[in-house]
């Protein structure tokens, strides 16, 4: 075992995949004009697209036998599973259940984002092991993160 | 006059925009089956979505006077009119005139956006310049170019 | 309204704008050799520039009918007229008010942005909003962060 | 001396470098089985390698007289004697000291430049001063964090 | 078909990926000081390495039917087949048959990858289409170009 | 040797620096009105300023000995004379003699750091090497390419 992992070390691991999407912001309940004032060309009936780039943080104490602090293996098969398999090439106001009836905004898929891989995170890996955050950037300009707060 | 310009000198000036568009993959005249031969999850019914990053490329010999190849605040507003106008928070399948019942791949929107520009920029600048090089980065991994040729 | 809003999210929204300025660092109060010895080339008498990346991280629970933290709109306007308006295609040591007489290092800078920014957000938007974090990169290898410590 | 200044401004300065180097992910105490199972084709033999971008990030009160957190040329100057100079160019299971008997995963390398440059920070420089973090990313898709945890 | 296709388009699509492997600048044929005056530290016994980007770009008409120049998934597989089981998490100097007794500099590592790419891409796919360019990035500050020439 | 560079390899090789500098942009023989007209706020009087990225590319044949093309250590300590001591941390208005009494627009630079570096590349290096392009990028979304046309 190497002598730094002797004691415990807490670190934070980020996992960047990138999906490729498309949605429309719209709220039925709001006129349209109010979804015009408020969402603006984002609110253009057919919808537009985006490349978002998604950073998974997670946290725990590294595992002085490894030296990892988890199997990235695993890591990359939940993600593949749980949000490319859901949220990749998919149109966000039709085909993603857990937005269903939601403005697809950044904010709200970064919360939801957590609310799939907080509990999928917890059953799968060693106890110490956290979801630390999401991070979602919708453009070069604009991104969002979520630490469950 | 910098002595440098005194004789003519071609240089190429590159623009970067980006655009967030939805598109689908998909074919009419193709089987289904051929379609996602073909396309794959490109070809997903309602279509998902890009930050398009492209790269305007001029050319022609710098003026001695500016020591400028064209006026970049032109250029910036032929982009906006004539590209962002068109294909910004747009659903390429649906709302672009020059897309229609057209695959809209990225091969084919250099295409397209070459097609538009090359003879504005004629009419709105000096004799000289020219078109150069439309260049489309669709993803991080994936980029097409178009010369003219 | 959506499910997973239901109970408030804070989430933190960054917008990330660029600024090109020019700068010396000189305090006059030093004398020559403290100067140089102090800030290098970064003190040649008629000053140099950057590009100024600049990441605004505003904070607050989202918004559960609009599905945002704030009108980015908004947020982009009040970045126009109090950031861009002060610094770009400036020269910070003899245009920018808030930096008269004083030595325009990164780190100064990312504080009276804060100083700026923190009362302007708390006026023009909803009362659970709060500015997060100010966070500037003068180039690609040094950048600065300040949260309002 | 910049008004901005009169109160202490705790601010986060960041610098970038690169180093380049080889590694082996492989646990001599593991059978070959096991060492495939956990590091995959990152136990291959003869190693592979990487351009690691190590963030180093200090933290403390602006010095109201200079406009710095600290001397970057000195910070500068200890990054290279005490990290590139044990890092850059080099096979990090054969030519570290600090990783001898070692699985230098990204997690550990993160700890031990935290190990180095914790106490090297705190004699070279003023007292307020600290190290913050340590990143590291291994890809463009794979980081660490280190915050002395 | 799209009207824009009826004339032949020529397109130059890239695709870019990264492999991430171990090499040493060291000419058994040279005395250690040549060596070393000529590699430097990249000539350190036991090697060092990189995270490459690899673009790969190839050259043709657009076909009319389906809008790309090429079927992306069979590019995907030859560079996967061709590319990265050659030299992904690999020690370039040991692993890699075509780089045998050589220097494997980047320059040779171009050459390297075009003499693979370019009867295998003339073999799997239409006639039309050619190799254009192997770009290589060892760092962020160093690439090399092979077109054939 | 290496068989592959048995018969000649024609290959270009990328440099990529970054100097920061300041500029104004201004024509002493314009009216105040015209060079409001022409150059914006980038003739603001006291001037702005950029991180401009620099790349050099050379080309030319691959030594089969080496395996590079030229001795990269050498083209780094030409660059570093030639450009660095130049135009890094200059005005570039008052403190480049070659830029004395010319508007030093980013065409502008590239045409002269050709006219600096293409002799002296001649005259340090072997026959064979040729400077290809000299291209500046004044910022994320301009840049400028020079090939000697």
């Amino acid at each position: 075992m190497n002598a730094a992992l002797e004691k415990p070390r807490k670190v934070y691991v980020t996992r960047t995949v990138e999906f490729n999407a498309a949605h429309r912001l719209y709220n039925p309940e709001f006129s349209d004009e109010k979804n015009l004032k408020t969402y603006g060309k984002c609110s253009n009936p057919h919808g537009h697209g985006h490349n978002y780039e998604l950073e998974i943080t997670v946290s725990g104490i590294v595992d002085p036998e490894t030296g990892f602090l988890l199997d990235m293996k695993e890591l990359k098969k939940i993600i593949e599973r749980e949000i490319m398999e859901r949220f990749d090439h998919r149109h966000l106001n039709f085909e993603v259940e857990e937005l269903k009836d939601a403005v697809p905004s950044t904010e709200l898929l970064a919360v939801v984002i957590w609310d799939i891989l907080a509990p999928t995170l917890q059953n799968h890996t060693n106890q110490e092991l956290t979801l630390h955050e999401v991070k979602i950037h919708e453009t070069r300009k604009n991104s969002v993160r979520y630490l469950g707060e």
